[in-house]
């Protein structure tokens, strides 16, 4: 049988600034029938970087973007490109850490029912049991990986996880409230595919407690963040941020509350962008084609 | 004498969507040394309509976008293109319209003299005498042109108005809180390019006092709209919104004293995504390629 | 065995305004040994009308409401107050009506599942089979109740909607989503009792495919809206609203996605508001004790 | 001449909770004829610390309020209150501190024109010679007070500053974007009544360049925040915060000039708070009775 519907693919690139560089790319796709149904540009004065994100439908089957992929490398490498074409029909394979709190978890499980987020979830881990009936509810395995608090257990605790996450070949790892320090030697390799939803407006109140850190403060506004992970805690590139205000009258337990809601939304909204390849990482910052 | 420094240009277009716009229009750019510094695409599925803004450096002196403009035409001919080529160093001659409330104006001016904005102010045209002396403060003519009630008294009036708007050679009319109904004659000959701030988060309050409108409706968040003025009063293509919380406390008085910073914040994002060429009209709505 | 916790209590009030109703209020409450952790009063301009709430802590068991109730009658009585005493610990009955949209009804059951919410749902009702096991996995009754197109099977349906609700013994009736028209005699059976999410920023887009209106008429933010249910479809007294920006390639489907995160975040804070007894109806409007 | 306007009062108090404040603040005032128009009570549960607001209308003339003080001196001192009683038809007394950075400066000028705040302005101080035309249109005297780098100039410079800020009598100094810092023992002098707008949302980017290093940490929102100014640098008690969206693309001058509008907006909110007695410092937090 042939294919008859049509491949939706996603041009995700940057390289050093020059001219001709949106002519180059925008005539080869042209020539070989690609109709781009949306595109961004652009050109960061500083690094003197180019950016460039399109999205286009292009006739044939299968074996479209492998095709496309070949012609495409010359050019790319002429032009000093790192690039990658995506798939926006396929779903992307997202595995999930989680500790105690479920209300990121069970938010993204829903969306994902529902058809709002398109994603496969192999499978869930965590530190704790908690969480099983949940997961297990929505067909999804549930590893829990006790971590020690003694450094060879802790170890061979993380060794597992990464060997469970490595099993379920993951394109991305999103800790939705996991609460343990994720290893730099696990984002080094997955780097830039490992999402955390930090539960402060960053940088303020970096690391445990953000809420009590808050109070503590008496700010006015709190706020969740998603960010990509790196060795730095909490340091990583920020994908999306949003607050919501507070009285001097809520408790810690009052801002928990409230911040479930900011936390769901920001998490939501920052991992869709990843999955529709909207978000480029440069240097410490992301460019958001959103 | 020659010109060392090189143009910065925009172009923004829209068309039927085909394939391989965009490659010819940078294959176009890239040809004649363009370097684009910012752009985005983005193509309607409904009404299959293609729409592109790009910001470009290009070398040459004063005529380079006349020479520039000569060469597009055929392309933009062949593609069915509706299309401007926009100088970004030129500043837009902007006439204000104003009636007693000064906030916007006053906004407006100041931004205007810290160069937060970047436009020239030819003259300030209004209904009532009351804000001359702020004007004038800036060294900017200030025409009163009274309105009577009678029909004819306030043909004339508007006739004035009008009259006085043409000798100023405005690209750009802001009705910065004007009271007065601006005529569809007046609109059709400025079309696009008339710009109201209307105090309430359109279509919510519609026409007058929509603060006591939303008084009445016990609403719990009240805003602001800048929006194209057409024909029809308030239902113009909508350029940006913003909203700001009250309370159940809250007097008519607050709401207004309040409001006074969303009217002030947006007017000045939408005006500044105006001048900047990120709006196209698309039907009753805006494309902002912000 | 004897009670050892004190009751919380809370007062809620409104009356003429006069001079000393405070002084009343308060000193009955010292001296039968309430202790007031929170209190806010509101005097109305326009209608000299006072409104109250206020929190306490008070020694003594189970029949210190009723006892209490008793001593303050005659004062209420002479100050012509409308008041209740509600208990802060007695959780209250809450059954959920809904539809197909599961999303509020899932971010409903969580949160009270989790302990973020304060209430009982003896049961669920729905004119669909769909949710059926969303909400079993909960433990809790679900009612199927088809409603038919013709006008006799409908009211049939609803009088068997009304006699389910009935059984329930609610105190609030929460519509999660329900797309059924509630009719006006249930309204007034559970007056101010009954809570709608609306899918828009109200008084914006009222009644039906409020995310289709919002697309056809270009806003730049969209929004969602808790509010009392009235015989006047969705302009009864609002409790709460929230919005968030869409861009102009945002598809209705997306804003139905986006827009999601704000229905829940402004029902679970409104229906919380109501549980917490912080929202009095004046009118067509809500006094919010925050 | 009799005085007929009625004088309107605010109580502001705070004391250890006990049974009873409310009652015998609120028998107090009623007896003396007082009606209460707004009130709000706070107990804060970690200190045991009992916080109250009353504004009220109370018959007489000049001399109530000195007349209420004298009543209220036994009973406040029985309960260990810190209070005072402030006149709501008082105009405060209000000078700002500038640098070069005007916005801030003009906004205040303006609302004050308009009505919007109720305060006189008795002069500027500013260690730039700029901003005087614009403050002297406005009828204000301006003294120009230039701080040298060396350390005695700098001591010279802030006892001269001392002394005008001292001839003025002011009842609040504002420092409007003053980009010096305000010694220890000025803050002192003026304790909890030296507001600070600072550009950034608190804690994040203490200090210098907040736009640049929010540019550095590449966050997705930017803020302001008005607080009372103490001892240590930008960490003094929060009045009011708020944030606006921005993007990859805008540089640091789109940052300032965004940033305008939040800074423009918080410091009026947060300022009005303040002159409306709705502020109250709680060790290195605010209640706020908005």
């Amino acid at each position: 049988m042939s294919n008859t519907e049509p491949a939706r693919l996603r041009l995700i690139a940057s390289c050093p600034d020059r001219i001709g560089i949106v002519a180059r790319v925008a005539t080869f796709l042209a020539e070989r029938g690609a109709s781009i149904t949306e595109a961004s540009q652009y050109d960061d004065p500083r690094s003197q970087t180019f950016f460039m994100r399109s999205e286009f439908v292009i006739p044939g089957g299968e074996e479209t973007r492998t095709w496309l992929e070949a012609g495409f490398r010359p050019i790319a490498r002429e032009l000093g490109m790192t690039w990658r074409l995506a798939d926006a029909h396929r779903r992307q394979r997202v595995v999930l850490l989680v500790s105690k709190f479920d209300h990121c978890l069970a938010y993204l499980l829903h969306r994902r029912k529902v058809g709002d987020l398109n994603l496969d979830v192999p499978c869930v881990i965590s530190n704790h049991e908690d969480l099983r009936a949940l997961v297990e509810w929505y067909g999804i395995p549930y590893h829990h990986v006790p971590v020690p608090a003694d450094p060879a257990g802790k170890q061979a605790a993380l060794e597992e996880t990464a060997r469970l996450i490595g099993e379920a070949q993951p394109d991305t790892i999103v800790l939705a409230r996991y609460m343990q320090i994720f290893p730099p030697w696990l984002c080094e390799r997955y780097r830039h595919r490992v999402i955390n939803i930090h539960h402060s407006f960053l940088p303020s109140f970096v690391g445990g407690k953000p809420y009590h850190q808050a109070e503590e403060r008496g700010v006015k506004l709190i706020g969740a963040t998603c960010h990509y992970v790196t060795e730095e805690l909490d340091a990583g590139p920020i994908i999306e941020q949003d607050v919501v205000r507070i009285r001097h009258s809520d408790t810690i337990k009052d801002m928990m509350r409230l911040g479930k809601d900011v936390e769901n939304a920001v998490l939501s909204r920052g991992l869709r962008y990843h999955l529709e390849d909207r978000v480029i990482v440069h240097g410490n910052k992301t460019i958001l084609f959103s």
